[in-house]
C-alpha cells in the first residue's frame, strides 16, 4: 500500500482505555500513531506495546494519538478480549486499545487484511490530513520513530505559519 | 519456610514440554531451578521466564533441571493452559512447566500455597540432597543467580571427593 | 541563552576526522547536532557519544551534520590531543570532532564558556537558518532526540513549499 | 596455558585503591578475580571493569578478591598512570588496581607476556590454593561469571567441612 495513500479507517469491535470508540474522520488535524499487535507476541510485547504507550505518556499534549489495535491472526482461543483486557491491566497500558473485528471464516482479522499488515508488530503513521505515512512490519528503532513523528507534527507548524502564525514546540 | 528444610513436592494437573510428569523424588542427586510463574505477569515475562530458559539450556549438561510452575492466583479465565500452550509456543520455551493443581474454593493454587509463595515471579533452588536452598520473591540477577547455582553444583564434587574422586567442571 | 539566538561559532585549536576545519557559516542549511563530551566522562562515552555517532551515520544523507567537541575542563594531562586520537580509533568514532581552544588561566575552554554549557554531556542543536534551538546539558533519550531533530529538518520542506517545491523525506 | 598451573604472580609498577601493594602469596585462601584491561578498551569500559567492579562490591565479603591490571600494549602515550588515575576516578572505580611494568623493547607488559594474554579484556580466576582456574579473553557474561566464583568459593565448605566445620553462605 502506497503511503501517500488516504489511510482506511480501522475497524473495531470492542474498546479498551477509551469512553468512545475512535475513528479517523474525528481525529483529522492530529498525528495518529496506530500499532497492531498480539497479546502473545514477544516482539510486541518487549518493544513495540511499551514504546507506544510511551509516546502516549510524552507526546500525546503535542499532538500524538496512539492506538493499538489487537490484530489476532492466530491462537485466537488463547488470546479472547477477557484474556487482553488482564493484559493491559497487568502491562498497564493506558492507550486506547481497540479489538479487530474477525471476518467470518478468515483467520486475519478486517483490519489487518484491509491495510495489507504482515504479521505483528505492524506500525502506522498518519498523518494531519488523514494520508497513510508509514507503514512498517516489526520492530522500530526510538531514534527513527521520533524522527519521523517530528516531521509529521511539523507539518502543523507549516500550515499554521502560512496562516501568519507560528507554533514553537519542545 | 527455612531455606534448610526438605523441599515439599509441587503438583502439577497438566506438563508441558515433558513426556512424563515431573516430581522430586526422581530428580534427587540434581540441582533444581523451580520458578513459579503467570503468563501475564510482566516481570515473569521480561527476566525470570527467559533467565530460567537460559539456565535450562547452558547448564542442563551440569546437572541443573529447571521447572517452570504456572501458579495463577488472578485473572484466572485469561490464563487457562490453552493459552499457556500458546504462550509457550510463541515464546519459545523449551523446559518443563507444569500447571499449579488448582485449590477448591481458593485463588490461590496448591504449590503455591504449600510453599508459601508471596506472588509471581518466585525462584527456588534445591539442592541434590532435596533441601530447599533459596526461596526468592522477585527479580533475581543473573551473577546472583550463578554464584548460588555454582555453589550448589559444587557440593557434589565435595561428596565426590570424600569418596576419593573429583569431577572438573567447565 | 536562549534557545532562538544565532548559536555562536565554535573555536577548535585541532579537527579530527575531517580534511578542513568547520565552522557554522559554511553550514548553513543543515541541521547542526554539536555535541560537547570529554573522552574520560562515563555519561559521554556509554551514551552522548555512541548517540552522536549513529546520528551521523543514519542521518548524514537528510541533512544532519554531526560535530563532536572535545571540551575538557578537568584532567586536562590526561585528556591531551594525543590521548583524544587514540580514544576516537579505539571507539570507531568517524564524525568531525574538534578540540576546544584552551583559554589562559581558565580551566574552562572558550566554546564551553562562551556556550554557556554546564558540563559533560551536552547536546546542541542548530536549525538550518543558524538559530540555536536546543541546549540540553545531560543524558537525551533517542526518542526525543529523533523528535527534535525530526522536526528541525522538517523546516526545509517548510520553506521549500514556499517556494512551490515540496520534497518528502522517509 | 593450562588452567590447573600455579598461577604466577603479577608485577605491578604502581597501585591505585591499595595502600600496600598486593601479591598471591598474601591472598592465600582467597577466590582471585584478576582482570586485565586498557582505559582506552571500549570491551573493557562497556563490560568488563564494571563487572568486576560490581563482584568486588557485592562479593569481598564473601571471600572474592578482586585486582584489576592495567596492560597497556598500545596507544602508551594516550594510557599513562596519570590518565589511568582519572579514569579510576571519572570511573568510581574502587577496587585496587595495578599498572603491569613494562618490559625493555616490548609494546606488551611483563605479566600480561607471562600470562600469555591475547588481549582485553582478559578475565583470569585464581582458586584458594593459588591455581589458575579460568583464563579467558573478551566478553564473560554475569551469570557464567558467578557460577565460576560460586564453585571456587564453595572449594572453602569442602575442605572446611573436611575439618568437622561448615560454613553456609547466602
Amino acid at each position: 500500500m502506497s503511503e501517500m495513500l488516504m489511510a482506511p479507517d480501522w475497524q473495531a469491535s470492542r474498546w479498551f482505555n477509551t469512553q468512545t470508540p475512535l475513528n479517523l474522520a474525528q481525529l483529522r488535524g492530529r498525528v495518529i500513531l496506530l500499532h497492531a499487535f498480539q497479546m502473545l507476541c514477544s516482539g510486541c510485547v518487549s518493544h513495540a506495546i511499551p514504546q507506544a504507550e510511551r509516546v502516549h505518556r510524552e507526546y500525546a499534549g503535542d499532538g500524538v494519538v496512539v492506538i493499538g489495535l489487537h490484530t489476532v491472526f492466530e491462537h485466537h482461543t488463547a488470546m479472547m478480549p477477557v484474556a487482553l483486557e488482564a493484559f493491559l491491566h497487568e502491562y498497564r497500558i493506558t492507550h486506547p486499545v481497540g479489538v479487530d473485528v474477525a471476518a467470518a471464516g478468515d483467520p486475519i482479522p478486517a483490519t489487518m487484511r484491509l491495510y495489507g499488515m504482515r504479521g505483528t508488530p505492524t506500525l502506522i503513521l498518519i498523518d494531519r490530513t488523514g494520508k497513510l505515512r508509514l507503514h512498517e512490519f516489526g520492530r522500530m528503532d526510538d531514534m527513527k520513530l521520533g524522527m519521523r513523528l517530528g516531521q509529521l507534527l511539523a507539518e502543523e507548524a507549516e500550515v499554521v505559519a502560512g496562516q501568519g502564525r507560528r507554533i514553537e514546540r519542545r
